[in-house]
Parts: structure tokens; C-alpha cells; sequence
């Protein structure tokens, strides 16, 4: 058998050492269009900031390493043009050479991944506009902050901009951050991201929300951008980071299925309409683990998990891919944002019911140093308890916590299995108590009836209607409160409770992180208060909802070091 | 009611917050005999080593805000000395005065933890030999500490035993480690231990294994330990640590029933055999959640779900505790060591099949600076897959990967699903393939049949019948290999099959982590070679095994920064 790979990145080169693995007969080819296979592309801008100080470190597996341990014909320089399907061959341009020629195949894997999106600008074929996909965007970008540049503009705040941001930050560049969505990170939902907007501006990054590129100028060979609000910001280079598209273009003019956003559709064992070619990676259609739909999620982690399983099911074996949830993580300075599932805006725009909860727990046990509050969000089934989604931004454990969130969504568990999941405790690594086990404590008396949450976003039509509580204390209060909100204590509630009784109902309880107000929750309702609400994740919560900083509110700057 | 409880640190204080949110009526009275309750008892040792500078950070929760937030009754220094459950009454003695008296109950709850191990040793009771079970064990050794002392020798290498002896090294004491077992942390398998030993080496620390404490002797007010291998010892000091004893004397002078090791028998709900009195934590049996035998397992996780459930149940909810696992972290040094489910040791007592694999993945993307190779053990059922346990002792990411195998543990989770999952990616986090993935992909391998392992203690008896062949370089193999070995380089080994052919079979392949070793094994495999084995985790788990620390085998040093 013979089987052809399109592509030699992620999908492409795990697909290839996986059929050799299974088969030492197999004739294997990879036709890879750049100069590299197996290239670390999700370490490009690390090597551009300076942590990763070795250029060869980015490249994984070499086409040498590929025909002395796999026995597999690597030709890098070779795009493929068209597919015959009837004749079951590809057609190859050597680049270098100009050389065209047919190559046959019996199975053929398409890994052709996704492109950065460059939308038709006016002005857009300025030399200094760049993305960020291959080693030599990667070059062209290194070169110029090694020879001094000083000003950027990133335009897209998603995982690559951001990235490229704080690569761009430590080599000392002024950046401005252009994103047209009114947040940074727009995977998150907006009151998830806005610490990290706090954390890039303590940074002196220039964020510019909520607008976009109308037209590039050059400027001497600078890049002038003129922006839709009508600002304009000068720089010596742009990164364009906007998102990527399938790569499907071969595939479609091949009359290959497609899907969602122009991705190939494939079956679960990831084959095409056509049974005798595959794809695999950021270029396929996928189905979402929550909502169901059929989408397209370019993610590392996915596309070399279906490479393996494209290999197995060419070589005879019932592997199949199930869903992709999306999980995913950004490292931005100090801080680190994650998700995993469905966001809230997902869960509203497909119309699926959930409750959600805010926490603030700390990474490891706060007696030990070293750590901080990290700013959690849980989203869940209102019947069942099932995990929907999760997104979290703090400074330590927060990859730990996505990941167990991650595992609870794949694996169908509940609130319920969260409060009993024994997790490794020791005062540097965790509580003994997890933010796990609250997450499945807050959850589980949601659906007890335990609590009932109010929201930001509740603030201030619905609260108008009864009064806002502050169960913090005085000083607290003193230093910043939620407008009109009357103050009682928490540890003056029990004795003030006919007082309590003379407020407008229904309650709207705070305080600042929720725990608190949780406890005045609980006294009220036992005391025969019928309409109590829980501020959710509290002051903190709150804060993020809002665009001014408030002090003690956010989590944007690590208090301990 | 009236709720009484035994006892207020970490079941205790937990139920007892439990039983107020839950009830307002309630009078909830604890009785400490202790003079502190709710204290951080894991973080006793890093307040010694400096790294917890105000003791007061180890008070979580004083009477005061017991009383002030919770409304609870909280009596330091009042100890129960009987129980009479005919009159459901407790005989309390205030120990500042000698007052005895009588507290009616309509419900009781012990939570009276477990007390260290003393030993009826021949001058144990000299005054400069203590134990680490609370705050003023603490203060003692500090004080010790603090004015000077020089020497020290921890009796008992487990997690309290390692994390007093990297405490003490941190102020700069010359310290002595004797355990009686052959290994240090004997929770772990053996081979899982030897790199916390060479760890422990390197910090100066003189590691005295397989022996035990026979005589102490006062020298000038100092302690000398005369040990069962005839050497003696000593120091300014001797912090005994050899493991705790679940504090039942007071359940068992009433009659109620006990189990393994002297813990309390309870119910789901936390009962007792008397229906009204209930226990929690340290003192209770529980059920073990893969072997299913009664057992007792110290830890402060299920301890604070146990108060929590038992609080819940004690108000007519019918929550509910299932098992403890066993999952446990220590930090030691650079090290982190930690376990879930069951070891080799405890399948093979108790009859369970299994199979085992050993892994060494990194942290994070390897390119991505900050990480060393992990070295993971992985347990799993031989039939369907699932996770029985896992070890795992490295420097970065351990925690995080550990809580995985331990959500595997509790779900039921196979090795299939650990393939399939998807977890949050980016070059500081993680890698594209997880850790969790490789052991998922390791583990299917084995039950897919596409390779059989072969372990450390095959060696020499049951590979002399075939041959060792390394698959690693010239280079390699020249610095230093399994006595006895073939070299035949991986790359080499396709056109040197017929001399692979003549070796005597079967062949016992190796590579330094597995990795290769697995390539070599499918290219024989798929060339008719039908008696394979490849060494699970490679010459470096195989040194494992081994007393002698041997070059690029084993992962004790931190080999970037």
C-alpha cells in the first residue's frame, strides 16, 4: 500500500510515524510545501520573545530523522496542486525546480492545517505585514526586532496575538493591540477576559477595543493604520493575528465534502466523501463535544490525536475520533486564561440551558507562598449537574484546574463527582479542600436550592426592585461598595436580622468573593427569608463586568511573589 | 439539637461550619482538647523551614470567628475522657483547671484525627525527641531551631518524615534519615522511590535505609540513636515520624465498633455502630476505591469531605462518602513525589491482575524552557483498561498529572479514554501530546497487543534465555549499558534484520526511555519476529531498580533551569 500525506506538520508527521509503525510495507510519502516537517509552530513566537534560545529547537523531526527511523520519503519544497481522484494520483510542483509530476497513491491523507486570514485591505501587501504561521514567518519577524525595531501593532487579541504581544514586550517593543470585539481573548466570555485587558495595560501594552483596521499607509517604510474609530496608530511592523481558515482549497477543488467555515468534512474515522482519502487536523470539520454541532476547532492537541487515528484506520484498524471540546490555554505574562466546553455566549447562541457560578480560589493552600486568586467560571447542566464549560484566569494551577475540568467534560461528570474527587493535596500544590471540590461544593448547592445566584448583569434593573446587601465589613465597605448597597456585617447579621426584615425584598447579598455572603445566604434563608440572591463570585465577579479597575477587585496584579 | 464535636481541626472544624449553614437551631458545641482549632497541621513543617513566616497564617480559623460568624460554641483545652451513650452524655475535663463535667448531646461527632507513633523504645521518652502533629509540637522544634540547634535525625522517611527532613536542610541543619524499609516514602513502589533517595543524597542529607531505631541514649542532653545495624547516631534532636495511629481510645472504651488498624467502623453516612454519634477523618475505616478492603488512609482531603457529609447527614440529608484512593503529593526539594489509587505492591497482596507501564514525558514542550523528564508508573486492569493507580515523582507538572490518574481512579477511566482526552496545550503547559495521552497511547498499545513490556527484575534470570538488545546509539551505548547487551542501532536495524535473526530469541529490547526501543520492537514485530519484549521506561526506569546511581539514568538532578 502507498499512502501519500499532504502536510508535515502536526497531523501530517504523527500520521506518518504512526503507519509505520503499523506497517513496515507501506510505501509512505509526505509532500510537505514549506521547508520543514514536524516544526514546533505552537513555539514560534517564544523563540521571537527570546525564551526559547535555539532555532533548532523548533524542529521536532527532520526529514532525516524521518527516513532513518521511519523509512519514510520526506520532500519538503513539493506542494500539491490538484487531485485526481479517478486516477488515484496528486499532482506535485517542486518548488525549487519548478518540476511538476504525478504521484500516485492508494490512500491519501490531507494535513494541509489552517491559514492565518488576511482580509483584503486596502494597503494590506505592505512588506511589513506580517502572520505567524511557519519558521520563516517566524525569520522574517526575529530579523527585524534583532535589528532593532521598536514599535508593533498586533492586530487580533486571540492565542497567537497575545502571544505575540508579550514575545514582543520582553524584546522591548511598544505595542498597541488592536481587536475588534469589544474584549481581548473573545473565546472567553467578556467578564472572563477583562482582567487580562488590566494585565497587558499594567504591561504598556496600548489595547484599542471594540475596532478595527480600515486601511494600511506606508510610511517610509513604516506601516501607518488607520483604524475604524478613526484613530490612527504608526509602527514599524503589524502582526496580523486574526484567526485562521481551513486550508481546503485542494480538497474543494477536488469536489471533497466540506463543512463548517470551509473545513473538510470527515467521518469519525476521519474520512472524506471520498473512502480513499483522509484529513485530518485544523483543515477538518469536527463535532462539538457540548453543543453537538459541526464545527471547525484548530487545536494542536486534536490535530495529532486524529493523524493517529487516520493511520490506524488506513491500516485496517477501527480507531475513531470522537468530539473536540476546545480546550485550550494562553500564557499572557503572569497570568494564564483557559477554557475548556462551552462559554456562556456558546450555551446562549445554541440555546442550551445551564447555570453558572464564579469562584476565586487560590492555586495552593494560601498559607503557603507563592500563590494567588484565580478567577474561575463553571458552567452546568441545571437538571443534571453535568460540566458544560469552564474558563479560568489566574497566575498558578490554573493549566491543573482546565485540565480536570477538561477530563469532567469529555467524561460526562457532575458538580456531584467534583465534591468527590480526591486530588493530591500538599500545601505547595493544592488545598485540602481543591478549587475542584468548591467548584462541586458552589454547584451542588445550586441544585439543592441551597443558593440562588444574582449576577453583574443583574445590577441595576433587577436589583432596583429589593436591596443590594454588602455583608462585608465597615472598612471594606468604606473603601468601595456597589451603589445604594446598605451594609450589614456579617457578623453583626444575626442580631440585626428585624432590621434586615424592614429592607425591600427580595435581598441581593455580596460580598467580595461570595463565600460570605454565602454564609448570610444561609442564616437569612433559615431564618425564614424567602427571596435571597447570592452575588455570584461577589465584588470580584463583579468587577470584571465593569472597564474601570477597581481597587481590590480583579485579579490583574499577583499581590505575593 | 445539640451537635457535639470531638475535636476541631480538619473534619471537625469542617463539619461544623457544615451543620450552621445547614441549621440556624442547631447548638453546635466543639470540644478541643488541643489549644488551637482549625490550624493548617500540613503546614507544620514550613513554618520550621522558613518558608511560612508568620505562624499566625497556620490559625485558619480561631474560637473567635467560630463564635462571631458561625454562632459556635468552641471550647480549647476541654477534653472528652468518656462517653456515655446510654445517657448520651460526654465527660469533659477543662485542663487549665481540673474541672470535670457533663455534656448532653443529641448527636456526636469524633473527629480526633490520629496521633504519631511512639514506639516503646528503650529511652524514648528523652526530652530532645518529639513528633509533628500540631502547633505545639511545632513551636518546640522551632524554638530548637531557632536557638541554634545543628543536628538533626528524622526517624521515618514518609511524606511528614521528608517534608521535616527538607525543612531542617533549609535552616541548615546536618540531617540523619532512618527508615526501616528499603526505600524511602514507602507508599511508593521501590523503584518509584530511588530518585527521592539520590534527591535527598545530593542535598548532603545521609539516607539510612532497611534499619531502625534500637536504643536512645541522653549525651549531655543531646540524643544518641543506637540503630538495629549496629552503627549509632547523633544530634541535637530526633523528630519521630514513623507514621500515626488513628486517636480511637475514647470510641473504643464506649464500645463502638473498630476496624482495620483500630479506626473507628462507619457507615456511608459517617455512623458509628451507635447510631448518634457519628466520626470523620483520620480516626474512621474507609473503604479502598480499587482493592475494596476495609482500611484506614490518613488524609486531610477526605477528612474535610468526611465532616462535610457527616454534617449533611446529621441534618437529615442523605449525602453520602464512597472511597478513599489514597491520593497523595510531597514536595522534596526540587522533587515532587505522589501516588493515587493502588501501587504494584498492594495488586500484587490482594491478588488484583494488572499491567504496568513506565513513562518519562516532560512537563511541558520540551522546547519550552523549565522542564525535565517526569518518570510515571501507570497501573491499569489487563482486560478493560482501567486505571488502578499511578506514581509519579518528577520536577515540574507532576501535581497536575497525578490529579488526572486520580479523576481515572474515581471515574473508572481506561486507558482509552486517557488517549482521548483533550487537554489544555501550549508550550509552557503542556505538550500537543500529553503526558496523560502518552500513557493512554503506552497503556492501548499493550492491550492492543502491538507491545509487550518487559521490567528491571526480568533481568538477569529470565532475559539470560534470549538476548538484551540496546537500540540506542554507539555513543550510548560505549557510555555505559545492561551487562551483557547487543548493540544493533535503531537506524541500523533494518538492514541488519538477518543478524537480529541470529541473535538467540526472544529479544529483550532497550532504548534510554522506551521510545525507541518501541520503534525497534514494531519493525521486528512487523518482520516476522514473534518473541519481543520492549523494557517499560528504558534504561532509566531499569536504574530505578538499582542501588547505584548511574549517568543520564534516573532523573534526580534538574538538568535546565
Amino acid at each position: 500500500m502507498k499512502v501519500v500525506i499532504v502536510g508535515g506538520v502536526a497531523g501530517g508527521a504523527s500520521a506518518a510515524a504512526r503507519l509505520r509503525r503499523l506497517s513496515e510495507e507501506a510505501e509512505i510519502i509526505i509532500l510537505e510545501r514549506g521547508e520543514y516537517v514536524s516544526f514546533a509552530n505552537c513555539g514560534l513566537p517564544y523563540h521571537i520573545g527570546g525564551e526559547i534560545k535555539r532555532r533548532r529547537d523548533l524542529l521536532i523531526a527532520t526529514p532525516e530523522l524521518f527516513r532513518e527511523q521511519f523509512n519514510i520519503d520526506v520532500r519538503t519544497g513539493h506542494e500539491v496542486t490538484a487531485i485526481d481522484r479517478g486516477g488515484r494520483s496528486v499532482r506535485v510542483t517542486e518548488r525549487l525546480t519548478g518540476r511538476e509530476y504525478d504521484e500516485p497513491y492508494d490512500r491519501l491523507l490531507l494535513c494541509q492545517g489552517a491559514a492565518p486570514v488576511r482580509p483584503a485591505l486596502p494597503g494590506i501587501d505592505h512588506p511589513r505585514i506580517y502572520s505567524m504561521r511557519n519558521i520563516p514567518d517566524m525569520d522574517l519577524v526575529k530579523k527585524l526586532v534583532d535589528g532593532g525595531a521598536k514599535t508593533a501593532v498586533v492586530v487580533g487579541a486571540g492565542y497567537v496575538g497575545l502571544e505575540m504581544v508579550e514575545a514582543l514586550v520582553h524584546r522591548g517593543l511598544k505595542v498597541d493591540l488592536v481587536e475588534l470585539q469589544e474584549q481581548v481573548l473573545p473565546i472567553l466570555d467578556p467578564e472572563m477576559a477583562s482582567d487580562l485587558r488590566f494585565h497587558l495595560e499594567e504591561k504598556g501594552v496600548r489595547v484599542r477595543l471594540g475596532t478595527g483596521v480600515k486601511v494600511f499607509h506606508d510610511v517610509n517604510g513604516r506601516v501607518e493604520i488607520e483604524l475604524a474609530d478613526g484613530q490612527s496608530v504608526a509602527a514599524d511592523f503589524v502582526l496580523m493575528a486574526i484567526g485562521v481558515v481551513p486550508e481546503s482549497g485542494l480538497a474543494q477543488a477536488a469536489g471533497l465534502e466540506t463543512g463548517a467555515r470551509g473545513s473538510v468534512r470527515v467521518d469519525e474515522h476521519l474520512r472524506t466523501s471520498d473512502p480513499e482519502i483522509y484529513a485530518a487536523g485544523d483543515m477538518v470539520e469536527v463535532t462539538d463535544t457540548v453543543t453537538g454541532e459541526r464545527t471547525n476547532i484548530p487545536l494542536a492537541g486534536p490535530a495529532n490525536r486524529q493523524g493517529r487515528i487516520a493511520a490506524d484506520h488506513i491500516c485496517g484498524r477501527n480507531s475513531a475520533y470522537t468530539t473536540t471540546q476546545g480546550t485550550a490555554i494562553v500564557k499572557l505574562f503572569d497570568l494564564a486564561a483557559a477554557i475548556t466546553g462551552a462559554s456562556e455566549r456558546t450555551l446562549r447562541r445554541t440555546g442550551i440551558a445551564f447555570e453558572k457560578i464564579y469562584l476565586h480560589p487560590f492555586g495552593h493552600a494560601v498559607y503557603y507562598p507563592g500563590t494567588e486568586q484565580m478567577h474561575a467560571k463553571v458552567l452546568f447542566d441545571p437538571e443534571d449537574g453535568r460540566i458544560l464549560g469552564a474558563q479560568i484566569v489566574g497566575f498558578d494551577g490554573v493549566d491543573k484546574r482546565i485540565d480536570i475540568f477538561a477530563v469532567a467534560v469529555r467524561m460526562g461528570m457532575t458538580v456531584h463527582d467534583l465534591e468527590q474527587l480526591e486530588l493530591a493535596y500538599a500545601p505547595p500544590f493544592g488545598s485540602a479542600k481543591d478549587a475542584i471540590n468548591m467548584a462541586g461544593f458552589v454547584g451542588a448547592n445550586v441544585l439543592n436550592g441551597d443558593v440562588r445566584f444574582w449576577f453583574a448583569e443583574d445590577h441595576p434593573e433587577k436589583t432596583a426592585a429589593g436591596t443590594v446587601l454588602d455583608v462585608r465589613t465597615r472598612k471594606e465597605y468604606e473603601k468601595g461598595h456597589i451603589e445604594g448597597a446598605v451594609l450589614i456585617p456579617l457578623d453583626e447579621l444575626r442580631s440585626r436580622l428585624d432590621e434586615a426584615r424592614r429592607l425591600a425584598q427580595p435581598l441581593y447579598i455580596y460580598c467580595l468573593t461570595g463565600i460570605r455572603s454565602y454564609l448570610a445566604y444561609r442564616i437569612l434563608d433559615l431564618n425564614g427569608f424567602s427571596e435571597l440572591y447570592n452575588l455570584a463570585g461577589g465584588w470580584k465577579s463583579f468587577n470584571c463586568c465593569y472597564r474601570e479597575r477597581l481597587e481590590d477587585g480583579g485579579i490583574g496584579v499577583r499581590h505575593t511573589s
